[in-house]
């Protein structure tokens, strides 16, 4: 356990998310190393390399009119070697569209795997699987389907 | 202040939030000294040693259809000696029933204590008093209830 | 990079979102420094010195019909010295006012700085520029308003 390498790993995970929620894709992408992978959405969505990965999260949510909030919670990192680690995150997410009247909101378990590189940690490795998924119609509230433990329920 | 000792516990935490919104009680009871205590929900729910714990949560949250969100934020932990320390913590969770269209949302206190047993930190206690609770109707997002400051207010 | 100083910062920050739910305003208060400034909701409320800012809490969330929920995330601490420090933090917070049937709902990210006075960090100066902010008829879950991006969407 040292502190200071898990605390600077933590501070990249939280520029990651800062950088997301204000859609400045290229900056985030520096906290990546070029040949990162990804595995968002319980693996459903998986990129290769930080250009893929910083062009598929300017068009999914480049539009302005797209708000998000990603907070990641409880960080279980582990160092696995003087320049590798994993991490484990709990994430809660909202995407509003409001011009749908679309909400999404969710948790997730994150698996991460990190290294560093010239001195500075970078995410080599990021993937979620879903705790559960909710659908609302956003102005009213209401949700119209909710989805945990391979099982959807719809109202 | 030891950074490497307080990071351990704060891990020790997160698993158990993790493992519980998982249903997976009895790694969760690993986390716990053996004759833990606890003091959920303001001190009306208590239960003396980790079996006793593991019990309870797995016949209150085991129904794969009891959807639950436990995020624990602010880690306030103080070490009060070299193999003792106390937490607090601040929670905000939600227990979905979708089947009952119920939610229950809120947040609260933690006033944990932790002992490193055979060289790991494990929670020998865990208790928490509430700042709100609201009970919805789930599908449709109306508060039916909330309680705050002991009073609680009905629509 | 120093652990401690950085868990110590943390802490700080920690005591005050827990003080500032439970409303004490003038314990919150010795987290501050005599002279520090705020600049909260995007720099539209702003006030000069620890009194100032204690009359402003008290003013605006003294009263026990007012429940509220602020929740600071993704500490990117900076140390600039021995004794000052930044803070950038992802705030999620609510404002609920069930006799108004109101709720505020939002996030922002905190600028902060950090000075250590007789051995002890103290907040010299807070604020947050928002991300979003919705404003909602509580019973019911209906959000009236959603601002983001310069842009407000009213239902």
């Amino acid at each position: 356990m040292d502190p200071a390498e898990i605390l600077s790993i933590c501070q990249v995970k939280y520029a990651y998310f800062r950088l997301l929620d204000m859609k400045r894709f290229a900056e985030l992408g520096e906290l990546l190393t070029e040949d990162a992978t990804t595995a968002y959405q319980s693996g459903e969505l998986h990129h290769d390399g930080r250009d893929a990965v910083v062009a598929f999260l300017q068009e999914s949510l480049g539009d302005p009119g797209i708000v998000t909030m990603h907070n990641g919670h409880h960080p279980e990192i582990e160092l696995t070697g003087s320049d590798s680690a994993t991490g484990r995150w709990y994430l809660e997410d909202r995407v509003i569209v409001p011009a749908h009247d679309f909400e999404l909101h969710g948790t997730a378990l994150y698996d991460d795997r990190y290294v560093k590189v010239g001195g500075r940690w970078k995410i080599s490795h990021t993937g979620y699987e879903r705790i559960y998924e909710e659908h609302l119609r956003y102005s009213s509230g209401e949700v119209r389907s909710i989805r945990a433990a391979g099982q959807t329920t719809t109202f």
